[in-house]
């Protein structure tokens, strides 16, 4: 059938659709999602069909990706027929039954992903698929590697090429911007890609935003790691193991991750990393809540590791409480430079100390903590902080209070004396997001009673901060009516957590953050 | 934040999406997928948001839908902000985990699919998820209840109402079109609405076409059940039980069929039906492979009946091959024809009456089939499908051979000898519809060979017919390279099925046809 093309300016996120009339769609025998072939001189394209009323029916709709690949003018005659559909759509229905899928069956699928060749539909129905059934460890080694294979990598050279990665779930937690200083000061290279918050208060490229640039080039960062052996930089723009990024939007309403491992490690890979620790904050605040739980999945990390070619140590953390005081992007970034000269909150130093040691530990060095506690003691990873920022752009002079946080601020108080038996961390994601984390980048909050601390009367259990008055008024109101510090004298005097359900009903969180 | 309306006059099936840039997107907080509200004046709407490249920050992209249901005009200003996710999203991501859903949980789910608040995405992984995790009882009940209360539905006023259903999978299958017939010359009434085929060569819809108009708006059907006691009409555009629907065009991508059972119920029940019988083709050539399935199946049907307050019989019949020689629309109403005139095919006699012999003994006749034969007998039958035809606006006086087949036809010839011991239903499936089916109506197969017929060498198996010479050639070569019909002398002389990989590959197909 020949039909005459109208352009649509708008883009798809990727994905080649092609409109079409209901009454062309019946004459080709086209049912929504089926896959047309459309000609247009010698350049031949398979788009998925979208059927739409009202359209016009001797037209074809190209949107702006369709449009570019095909190389078409609005008003362009081109030849449409019905398409067989994908192979790797059958291999997303083999998933769905239950079937193991053959490397090549993934290649074909994350290719075709990748590719924008399957639509949201059919990506869901296999993550869908993939959540319920679970992946065998084959399976999540052919899946990193295709999706290694898809996407960019960069090569630093000679190893060691150290990286660290946290699988997310506390809020609070910047070790990140202390690992990798303490790391390239001591001379290792350490080329570390974060991504901004999707779920959470703010990710470790939200946080290192208020102090540099983050969206570097890959030619960028070469250059960075070159100079200064490491740096702290936006992994979202490099289409390193792009599958991921896809697959992250759809399972984002969904609730679910399935791609955890491959997605952690086909981007670690794909920088070229050979010792790799990775974080597993482990609690009831945390995304993992039980040790079976983070001791099952730390050991599916090293044996994909072993599959991949990367030396991997699991590191399983306190995940029952944010990491030190600070959440929100500039409280952050303040208490990582803080701590990073010497004070800042103990929970942080000991866990930042700790995980840099234990990749010290892992290329040979003998005692990896005393190296990393030295590096700060120093001044060293301070001093390579620095020379990290004004590599990637910013201020090497910053101070801490140089970073703007507020302006709007206000105190939540307590309305009895206690210790503090425990927080959620939950409902202190929720409110750091009420006053306007992670896009407003100095809103959050500061808690000023952390587990086990005792609280006085009146005392201040944790600080608001807020860009707007609205903002802050309704995170203050949130605060009040969550109360996510919960006091008591002696444990046994406050056994109860919650009533159901009576209790005001608590949103159900999800993090996809990793 | 205020945006200026952006009308794009395409439609997207249904679904309230707005596109926002990727600067007003991160302003606001949103991901692809969240929700926003829009304001207009007093007009409030939830829509969900895309995320498009290249779309100018201060504009809100709304589609037909979107742009109608909130009645504003290209240019208008807007007032948008960050909306919470929908309950039943929840209740979708409880069901990934494996959670039994509430009743309250299906019907706010089901409500939302109708009312487009949720996106093809979140829709594609609840279908998933009910056909990994499967279905109880109880959601099923629930399923169907929400799926008739969010349609319209038909009072054709006291019963009994009649009517007959096929869980599908084999071709040929056009007994509906003397049911219908055989039970309203009995006095009783039997209100059928069918669907068209999606992956078969012909639904009843397809097949009454050809005979008179089906697209009868509920009005239509009414006058013409109280003048005739039938109709035989396409049930896809009078909105009983829309959700099933929306759900139909997203499992037909993904090849799952997970609402079988509440999808037909709920349609039965929207048009008052009280006496339904189900039939359950069951064998090699079916969707129902095996008696074990069937009677599981036959059996949920009785039960969700019960719960209904509908009285179910199911029949488990022949699946092993076609019904009848007729395969394609004007084909199979011709053979439906001759069969009402006292000829035809004996399977499709034998099939036509037992189902409607079922009907009429569960309504308390004593010796159903009995009279089901005679209504064929004594013309009454016959007559009653030309005053049908008349009342849905067709020419009451139509002979068979009065229906344009072909006209370009062929033969395909048996290169030996022997009796029929195996048809492949599948790939006969794909012979018909290369040949134009179901789209254009004069093209089909007429087997010549069925189970146990002798075939003398370079005796006819079947004969393709096509409306276009092209079809016609490429139908017939795709029925030399499949061979659909195999035979031998004796079944111990021809035990392999097939060879693995060596054969021809086959395509992996899926009946969502029912």
């Amino acid at each position: 059938m020949e039909l005459s093309v109208e352009t649509l300016m708008i883009s798809t996120g990727g994905s080649r659709i092609a409109l079409l009339s209901e009454e062309s769609a019946n004459l080709l025998g086209v049912h929504s999602s089926d896959r047309i072939k459309i000609t247009c001189n010698t350049q031949e394209m398979i788009a998925i069909a979208n059927i739409a009323d009202y359209f016009p029916s001797n037209r074809i709709g190209l949107y702006r990706e369709t449009v570019s690949a095909l190389g078409v003018k609005e008003g362009e005659t081109v030849k449409v027929l019905l398409a067989s559909l994908p192979e790797s759509l059958f291999n997303i229905r083999a998933k769905l039954h239950g079937e193991r899928l053959r490397e090549q069956d993934l290649v074909a699928i994350v290719k075709d992903v990748v590719e924008r060749h399957l639509s949201t539909v059919e990506i869901a129905a296999f993550l869908t698929a993939l959540s319920i059934h679970g992946l065998s460890t084959g399976e999540t080694e052919a899946l990193s590697r295709a999706m290694i294979s898809t996407g960019k990598t960069i090569d630093f050279g000679p190893g060691p090429i150290l990286d660290k990665h946290s699988v997310g779930g506390i809020p609070g937690d910047k070790t990140s911007m202390l690992v990798v200083p303490i790391v390239a000061a001591a001379g290792f290279t350490i080329p570390k890609t974060s991504s901004r918050a999707i779920t959470s208060p703010a990710g470790t490229s939200d946080r290192v935003e208020t102090l540099c640039p983050v969206n570097l080039s890959i030619g960028e960062i070469k250059e960075v790691v070159a100079k200064t052996n490491g740096c702290l930089v936006w992994g979202g723009s490099l289409e390193l193991a792009p599958a991921d990024d896809l697959f992250i939007q759809v399972e984002y309403p969904l609730g679910i991750d399935p791609m955890l491992l491959p997605s952690i490690l086909s981007k670690k890979k794909a920088v070229g990393a050979t010792h790799v620790v990775i974080d597993i904050p482990t609690g009831m605040g945390a995304k993992i809540k039980t040790r079976t739980e983070a001791y099952t999945l730390a050991s599916d990390f090293v044996d994909l590791g072993k599959r991949l070619g990367l030396k991997i140590q699991c590191a399983l953390t306190f995940g029952e409480q944010p990491l030190g005081c600070g959440i929100g992007p500039a409280l952050e970034a303040r208490e990582a430079l803080t701590t990073l000269m010497g004070g800042g909150p103990p929970d942080l130093r000991e866990k930042a100390v700790s995980l840099a040691g234990m990749l010290f530990e892992m290329t040979g060095v003998e005692d990896g903590r005393a190296l990393a506690q030295d590096m700060i003691d120093s001044g060293k990873a301070m001093a390579k902080m620095r020379e990290i920022i004004a590599a990637q752009g910013g201020n090497p002079a910053v101070k801490p209070e140089d970073l703007p946080v507020g302006p709007e601020s206000a105190e939540l108080h307590s309305e009895h004396a206690g210790k503090v038996l425990w927080l959620s961390t939950d409902d202190i994601v929720r409110i750091a997001r009420e006053a306007g984390c992670p896009k407003e980048k100095g809103a959050g909050v500061i808690l000023h009673a952390k587990l086990g601390d005792t609280v006085h009367k009146d005392g201040v259990l944790l600080e608001v901060y807020a860009e707007r008055a609205s903002k802050l008024e309704s995170a203050l109101a949130l605060a009040k009516q969550l109360s996510p510090i919960v006091l008591s004298k002696k444990p046994e005097e406050k056994m109860i957590l919650d009533r159901v359900p009576e209790q005001a009903s608590h949103e159900k969180t999800f993090m996809l953050d990793r």
